[in-house]
């Protein structure tokens, strides 16, 4: 924020002064929204469909730095990282709560540009803003959000459906977040070196951008829809790619061979793994963040997915005997385990 | 928690172990509960009946202090704040998602604990625990609870249907856990400066418990649909008397006259504020944290309430014109002012 914006202390509004500020824009758009913000409880009437709930909480210092992240983007980031996990399900995000712990260092005008980041999100996505909490911490931000979606039985898509000889699929390009972030890490070591070098964010804006500011993939649960597929399973890239493809194979009691060649990978993103010393593929199987869809569909159901600039086919499941590899493009085959980014090694609770 | 009590690591667990751990003995007993714990997120269905969604957030040194709130018990009361918001809606509890923000002062001992208030706070109200997240702090616990519950349509109560000639009715006793949270915080002092005296929690176990082991009030739901009575409006008391008579008033366009020989107050509350030389009926005004029920019905229904030893009537809605006001026993009526306890004043970030 620029050192001249306003500031107002919370104090000057109050608890529920500052509620009103914060939520008095708010309109419900979606029918289910039977009665919103300013009652013990939200309503929602889903209408005899089920209700998909998720819940992800961001603490300041561990999933964000606000050195580098806007609040504006890290409020939209909170909605998008949580709506990613409903359409994860196969089911269309209706609703959401914000709760926020923060602390006296944040003006009024500071959660208002948070929350100008979590309208534009919940507006762009088509959520309403139903309810939250807003109450102090005695040190840095957290952000708690409850995101609820709607679904038909037959339209749901668990982790746990994947059998052997389909198509392991991916949205996107994986490992361009973490490689974001690795950007901003390193401006703001040597701005907190030396302050007077001007940082080198603008010549990536892609890799900057899948850090700061994620899409949930909407567009690919609509167009699997449209297309008439129904994924024996499903789960969104939070964790990393090989985090997330083992939570998928053990819960489903399968195995699964991925090839390297065939897992995307943006053109800035391989470039600048190669300069920054980092094998491409690593930062894209334990990398985390890119929010993209991990899927499997069946074999017969591939071909109608050919013309998908934007899925790419990484490898097929398999037996539960043969477990969970990787392919290299040497023809090398490795065991994938597990060392996605976790929240508990960041904080060094976790060696 | 005892010195001698084995500490655990979490890094001894890593992330998902620690989930495993915490969530394996997690059974799903409301026949709504499609999908509970493991995938992106959870599944309910409510069969064309309203959900209502609530949720709220506690963070250390300022909801809670763990020099004297034993984990189990904040668990139990992380649980039962949000019931109680549900129950304030006239609906029934169906399931909750527990997300926790912990520092590495926390051993997998202590986060058992906490979960252990947490699963029998559910047990005890019939919820299932659906879903959650786990991550880091940099400092301290936060807990960040969603309810979710169900009610028909013709049944849901808000904060806006209070007419006047209503009667005002609250359950229960008031002030008494703010007495509670008094003697913590007395012994809590005497401790620090004292660490040789033994504090002198055993005279004042009601006191103490409405503090530290608060209830939500399932019966008091219950037992007005027994009686066929549907309140006009309702309320939680979270904040305290003033406050929430406020809300009510507020949100329904009308005005209130309340007794303050008709507010109920529990001896040993009364006692207590005498000498600790505060007026008893301001910690039930302004205290919170009491749970209990604030609603009022038509004054038709009054009279089947005439047994109901733990429902006081304690006042009348009247017109908006004549504002919301108490009535002492001296027969001096004062405005009512929210005063009631505010978690951002707590921190100091409001005057």
């Amino acid at each position: 924020m620029a050192e001249n914006t306003p500031r107002t202390e919370i104090g000057a509004l109050g608890e529920f002064g500052l509620i009103r500020l914060l939520t008095n824009s708010i309109k419900l758009n979606q029918e289910s929204s039977i009665k919103g913000v300013g009652d013990d409880a939200a309503v929602v009437n889903h209408q005899g469909k089920n209700t998909v709930i998720t819940t992800d909480m961001l603490a300041e210092g561990i999933h964000f730095d606000l050195m580098y992240t806007p609040l504006k983007h890290l409020g939209y980031k909170a909605i998008v990282v949580n709506l990613s996990d409903i359409y994860a399900m196969n089911a269309t995000p209706t609703q959401v709560t914000v709760s926020l712990a923060i602390s006296s260092r944040y003006s009024v005008e500071a959660l208002e540009e948070l929350y100008e980041g979590i309208n534009l999100a919940c507006k762009k996505y088509g959520v309403d803003l139903v309810g939250g909490d807003t109450t102090s911490s005695l040190s840095g931000l957290v952000i708690s959000i409850t995101a609820l979606g709607v679904a038909d039985t037959e339209d749901l898509v668990y982790r746990n459906g994947a059998k052997p000889g389909d198509a392991i699929c991916v949205s996107g390009d994986l490992g361009s977040a973490y490689l974001g972030l690795q950007i901003l890490e390193r401006e703001k070591r040597i701005f907190l070196e030396h302050p007077e070098v001007q940082p080198e964010l603008e010549d990536q804006p892609y890799l900057i951008g899948r850090q700061l500011k994620p899409e949930a993939r909407k567009d690919i649960i609509e167009l699997l829809k449209e297309q008439g597929i129904k994924p024996t399973s499903m789960i969104d890239i939070s964790d990393g790619l090989s985090s997330e493809i083992l939570h998928i194979c053990t819960q489903s009691g399968v195995g699964a061979k991925i090839y390297e060649d065939q897992v995307p990978i943006s053109e800035d993103a391989y470039n600048l793994a190669i300069k920054f010393n980092i094998d491409p593929i690593t930062c894209a199987l334990n990398g985390g963040e890119d929010y993209e869809l991990l899927f499997t569909v069946r074999q017969e159901d591939v071909a109608k997915l050919s013309n998908e600039w934007d899925i790419s086919v990484i490898g097929r499941i398999t037996e539960k005997s043969d477990s969970v590899t990787l392919t290299t493009k040497g023809g090398n085959v490795h065991p994938i385990s597990a060392q996605g980014w976790d929240p508990l090694i960041k904080a060094g609770i976790l060696g």
